[in-house]
């Protein structure tokens, strides 16, 4: 079971995807979800973003075959991309003429009700599941600036989907990129530094977490310039694959 | 005339300040406004932030006098701070126990209209209006992190307001910070290294800005670190004052 956020007709709705079909939901996406009657087939939706979050909370630094060997930081290390850089499965990554662009795939988690100072044995109760995430990133950028606003927070730089999946032990998933259809990153989330629960407690000791927010758990391996028209997959096992395509920019 | 966001009897409602009372508005806050004949004394209302932005954008070391008179850097510095760090015009700031916290007095400048790739000519097409600002800041996390979201974007770390003033020349408007009634900053917003035309449009040049966002133009100061229950009031010419109180978490 998966939850979805999907346009049809024109306007943006919630749903439950089973075996291929999409059962209309309304009521309140993160608790107490009612099925409508309404169904319709997954590939005649388009999908959206699973939520529109009020902020994008990345960990860097979170895998040690991303950081060449370096030792565990001594707390995790989270940045924030705003709501604007946010796009949907499916769609373009457009890509700035004047510097490169890497993928970065991750897993990610959705937050489900608001929260603050929340104690790590408590986070689980705070997830509304898991999906797929890249965390797109133009190093150039990154480098030379003291703050990642655009290296890491572009327009289109923050795709995660196709939607969130319920029920999933986010301590333990096969989490694959693939570039092309080639296989780039493969790991496991054990092999975070900072597993889901350390990193939500850990924010939420500064700032109040909401429904929808999204935490974007950090990349495995050592990224590489993308070309225009290359389709980047993120693969978290038991919840699907995220697929972008990206441009160069007009 | 300055337009206001405030609480009266549970709700949240939007209004045109003038002599001190406050007509209340319906339509869209941000452009074709309605008075629905509701008048009501400012004093008799509890003041809101004057939008609730999807981000907010600072400026770094925008001012000679807060870089010790470092040369000019050679683009603007933005950093991006949450939706939840925002807090209310009167509101209390609070302060972690485990560190300093600093004011940063700034001039603020509310967004109008959604835009992307503005030009520095057209900014002001996308300005609502003129506001104050307090960049709260924890130094010992800005040095301590790679990243700002603590030191910078904590929960009550980004209050502005008391409203929006419409129709200002925000390239020349006098700003002052006072702690406790002691002016602490003294400055014109023609000293900024970049101004709000630079950069609005620097920003837009990666990201969409949103009706409500804010940009923070940065700060004049070299600031101290405030003890319990100082009171900073920022000071913008023809907006108002903004103040706070600053007190210890429990």
């Amino acid at each position: 079971m998966h939850l979805v956020r999907y346009e049809l007709d024109g306007s943006i709705r919630h749903g439950i995807l089973e075996d291929g079909s999409i059962s209309e939901i309304e009521g309140d996406f993160f608790g107490d979800r009612q099925r409508t009657g309404a169904v319709v087939a997954l590939d005649a939706v388009t999908l959206k973003s699973p939520t529109m979050p009020s902020k994008v909370i990345n960990a860097a630094g979170n895998y040690e075959s991303h950081m060449a060997g370096a030792p565990k930081p001594p707390r995790p290390k989270p940045f924030l991309a705003p709501s604007t850089s946010v796009t949907d499965p499916g769609a373009n990554v457009v890509m700035p003429r004047e510097t490169p662009v890497s993928y970065e795939g991750e897993m990610a988690v959705v937050i489900s009700k608001r929260g603050r100072h929340i104690a790590e044995d408590e986070v689980s109760d705070y997830i509304l599941g898991v999906c797929c995430a890249n965390d797109v990133s133009a190093y150039e950028w990154v480098g030379a600036d003291s703050d990642w606003f655009r290296g890491k927070g572009s327009d289109t730089f923050s795709p995660f989907g196709p939607w969130v999946t319920p029920g999933l032990d986010y301590r333990d998933l096969q989490l694959i990129t693939r570039v092309n259809g080639e296989v780039v990153e493969d790991t496991r989330t054990t092999k975070m530094f900072y597993g889901v629960d350390e990193l939500v407690s850990y924010v939420s000791r500064y700032m109040t977490i909401e429904p929808g927010d999204v935490f974007f758990t950090g990349t495995s391996g050592e990224s590489t310039p993308l070309n225009d028209g290359d389709v980047v997959e993120v693969e978290v096992e038991g919840n699907g694959v995220l697929s972008n395509t990206f441009v160069l920019a007009t």
